[in-house]
C-alpha cells in the first residue's frame, strides 16, 4: 500500500501495538485496566513515543496525556485510549492512539504540510472508575468532587486513592485551549461484524448512538417455595422473565432498523432455591442515534410495565438511570474519510452509526468531531480474542493519516 | 379447651413460645441462625426445662439435644428445631420443640400413663450448614467426612469452626438407640394458607414431598451489547427468560395437582449493563409427593432442553443436583393425629402432604413417624411476620398431648 503513495510505515504501526500489546499481555488481549501497573506503563510507553513526533506532554492529573505540537498552522487532535477492559483485546484503544502517533510522526515532521497533528490518551474510556472521566476532565466537564465521588467499580477503591497511589494526585488535570483544534479524529476497531460481513475496510461514523439505561423492578410477594400453592404465588421472578419476553416480542414490531437492547443482569430476591421471589430487577439498556425511536420504546416499555401491574399479581416499574444522546459527526470529517479511503481502501469504506460510546462523542461537545472504524474479525469485542487483520491494520492507518492531511489542508 | 377434659397447660405453651421469642429477637420474629449466640442461649433454655419433664440431656458433639427418661414403659420421641432461618418467624421449629416439652411434662409426670416423651431440638434443620445434618447424624447417616465437608452457606465458616466457637467440638454425636421409640412425632406451622382458608385448625401430613433440585445451564456467546446487531445475538440470558416462560405454560398441563416448581435464583454472566450475556444459569427446583409426576416434568424439561439446543442459537441443558424421595407418614401416627383432632379441634382437620421438608422425614427412615400442621395467618413463612392465632397454638398442643397419649397407649 505504500507503494500506491502512503507516506504511513505499516510495519512500524504493526510494531507499536505489539509493543503495548506485551505491556499486560493476557493470552492473544491484554490485562490492562486504568491504573493498574500496566496502564501506567503503556503511558510511559506513549511518552517515550512523542519526541520523535515532535511533541512534547506529560500525564496529567487524571491520567491522560495530550502531546502538543509547536509547529505553525493548524492543528488538529487525535487519539483514544490505553487502557483495556479485563482481559480484553490488544487494539480497543491502542489502535486510535497508535494511529494518532504514526499521523504525528508522518505530519509533524514534514514542513510541506501546514499545521500539526496533536495526540491525546483519553484515562479510564473502559469506565473502571467512571464515565469517560479522562475526555470528560480535558473538556472542562467534571468539577473535583466528581473526582472525589470516583470509584473502581469492582472494589472500593477510590478515584484519588488510585491517582495517589501512581503519583498523580498533585498534577493539574490539563483541559483543553478553546480554538486551538480544528477538530478531533479517533480510530478504533469496529467491535461488531458490519464491515466483515459486507467485505469493506473502513466505517465512517456518522453518530454515536446515546445509550439509556433502565433498572426495571418487579415486587411480590417472598414465600416458601414447598408450601406455597402455584395459584396464589406472587412470583416476582416469573413477572420479570414474562417482561423479558414481552419486551423481545414487541420490540422488533416498533425499533428502529438499528436499535438494539439488551437486559444485562438479572436479580432475584433473595436468591435462594426454596424461596418464591418477593423483588427481582433487571438492568435493561437501550441504543440509538435517534433519540424518537427510544422516545417510542420508552413509552411502551412504560405502558408494558403499567398493563403487568394493572393485572397483577406482581407490580413492575421502570426506573431511567441514564439518559443518552447521539452525539454526531462533523460532515467534513465525514468527507475525509471518505475521500481517504477511496484513495488507501478501494472504496471499500460506509458510513454507519456508532453502536459504542468512544471519547469522540464527549470531544464532539466542544470541537467537529470524527471517526473510522476498521473491522473486527467475528465481530468480537471486550473479549481477548478480539482481533483485526493486520492488512486492514495498515490499510486503516494510511486512511486516517491521509484523512488527516486532508483536515490539515482545507 | 382445657375445661373440656386436655391436661395441656395452655398459658405455659404460650410462655415457653414467648420465652424463646424473647431470645434472637428481630421485630415480631427472631434472627437465630444456627450456632449463633441466640441459637445457643435457645438450647440451654430448653435444657433448664429438661427437669421438669423428668427428662434428662444435653448438647451433643453436632448441636442436637435429646431428651431421655427412665421412666418405664413405651417411649415416643417427639420435637422439632430451636435456630431459625435468618430474620424470619418464631414458630418454624420453637412450636414443635414447645409442644413436646408440654408433652413430656403432662405425660411423664401421670403415673397412670405407661411409657414417656423424650424431647428433641435437631440441630440446623434450617440447612445454614447442609441438609438435616441434626437428624441424619442422630439417624447415623452423616460421618465425620460429611461434618469436615459442612459449612456456612452464607460465609467460608466450616461447621467445625463453627462447634469449636461454641465449645462441641469436642463432644460425641448421639445416634439412636434402635428399637428404644414407637416412633417420632412432629408439630409444626403449615407454612402454607390451605388450613387456614378452609377454616381448619389441623393438617394431619400423610407424607413430605421430595426435592428435586436442578441448575439449568444456557450457554450463548458474550459480545458487545452496543455493536452487536439483534439478528446475530446469542444471548444466553434472552433464552433462559424464554425457557423459564415455556415452563410456566407447559408445566400447568402436565403437573399433578400438588406439584411446586420455582425458579429461585438467576445468575447472566458476565452480568454487566453493555455486555450481551454469554452464559446464563437458573436453580430450579420441583416437589411433589409423587415421584412419577416429577419424572414426567423432568422429561419434559429434558427435552425442552433439547428443543431449545436443536433451534438455536443458544445451548441449554439441565443438570439435577438433587433427586428428593417423598417420605411417607405412619398409618397409626396420622389416626391418632385425627382421633385426637376429633376430640380437642372440633374435627376441623385435614389430611394433607407437607410441601415443606422437615427433620419428620429423616427420622421416618428408622421408626414410624408423623407430623401435625397448625395454621399459618396468610400463609406466610420465613418471614418475621410468620404467625399463628394464640388459640390455634393452644389448640395444637392439646391435639399433639392427646396424639401422643394414644400413641403411647396402643
Amino acid at each position: 500500500m505504500t507503494d500506491q503513495g502512503s507516506p504511513v510505515d505499516g510495519a512500524r504501526v504493526l510494531k507499536d501495538l505489539n509493543a503495548l500489546r506485551a505491556i499486560g499481555a493476557y493470552k492473544s488481549g491484554v490485562h490492562r485496566p486504568t491504573f493498574s501497573d500496566a496502564h501506567m506503563r503503556s503511558l510511559n510507553w506513549l511518552l517515550d513515543q512523542l519526541p520523535a513526533a515532535h511533541l512534547v506532554a506529560d500525564i496529567d492529573g487524571i491520567g491522560n496525556i495530550v502531546g502538543t505540537s509547536t509547529k505553525a498552522g493548524p492543528k488538529l487532535l487525535a487519539g483514544s485510549h490505553l487502557e483495556s477492559q479485563n482481559y480484553a483485546g490488544w487494539l480497543d484503544g491502542p489502535l486510535g492512539v497508535v494511529y494518532a502517533l504514526e499521523a504525528a510522526r508522518v505530519i509533524n515532521l514534514d514542513p510541506t504540510i501546514d499545521g500539526a497533528v496533536e495526540i491525546a490518551a483519553w484515562c479510564d474510556e473502559e469506565g473502571h472508575f467512571g464515565q469517560f472521566l479522562g475526555s470528560r476532565s480535558y473538556i472542562g466537564a467534571i468539577s473535583e468532587a466528581d473526582v472525589d465521588a470516583a470509584c473502581d467499580r469492582t472494589s472500593d477503591r477510590t478515584m484519588r486513592q488510585a491517582l495517589e497511589s501512581v503519583g498523580l494526585a498533585s498534577r493539574t488535570r490539563v483541559t483543553a485551549e478553546r480554538g486551538r483544534h480544528i477538530g478531533y479524529l479517533e480510530a478504533h476497531i469496529e467491535q461488531g461484524d458490519w464491515l466483515e460481513s459486507c467485505d469493506l475496510k473502513i466505517g465512517i461514523v456518522t453518530s454515536i448512538v446515546g445509550i439509556w439505561q433502565y433498572r426495571i423492578n418487579f415486587v411480590g410477594a417472598q414465600n416458601h417455595a414447598g408450601t406455597t400453592r402455584m395459584a396464589i404465588r406472587k412470583d416476582a421472578g416469573l413477572a420479570l422473565v414474562k417482561f423479558c419476553v414481552a419486551i423481545d416480542e414487541a420490540f422488533p414490531r416498533i425499533c428502529g432498523p438499528r436499535t438494539v437492547w439488551t437486559t444485562g443482569r438479572i436479580a432475584l430476591d433473595p436468591g435462594a432455591p426454596s424461596i418464591i421471589p418477593g423483588r427481582a430487577e433487571m438492568l435493561f439498556q437501550m441504543r440509538d442515534d435517534d433519540a424518537a425511536i427510544i422516545d417510542r420504546l420508552e413509552r411502551a416499555l412504560q405502558s408494558m410495565a403499567a398493563e403487568v401491574t394493572a393485572k397483577g399479581p406482581c407490580s413492575v416499574t421502570v426506573e431511567c438511570l441514564r439518559t443518552g444522546a447521539p452525539a454526531i459527526m462533523d460532515e467534513r470529517f465525514l468527507d475525509a474519510i471518505e475521500m481517504a479511503s477511496a484513495r488507501f481502501a478501494d472504496g471499500k469504506s460506509v458510513r454507519m452509526p456508532s453502536g459504542a460510546g468512544h471519547d469522540a462523542q464527549i470531544l464532539a461537545r466542544i470541537m467537529p468531531a470524527g471517526m473510522l472504524f476498521v473491522p473486527s474479525i467475528g465481530g468480537i469485542s471486550h473479549h481477548w480474542t478480539e482481533n483485526t487483520d493486520d492488512a486492514d491494520i495498515v490499510t486503516g492507518a494510511e486512511v486516517f493519516v491521509e484523512a488527516c492531511r486532508r483536515l490539515l489542508a482545507r
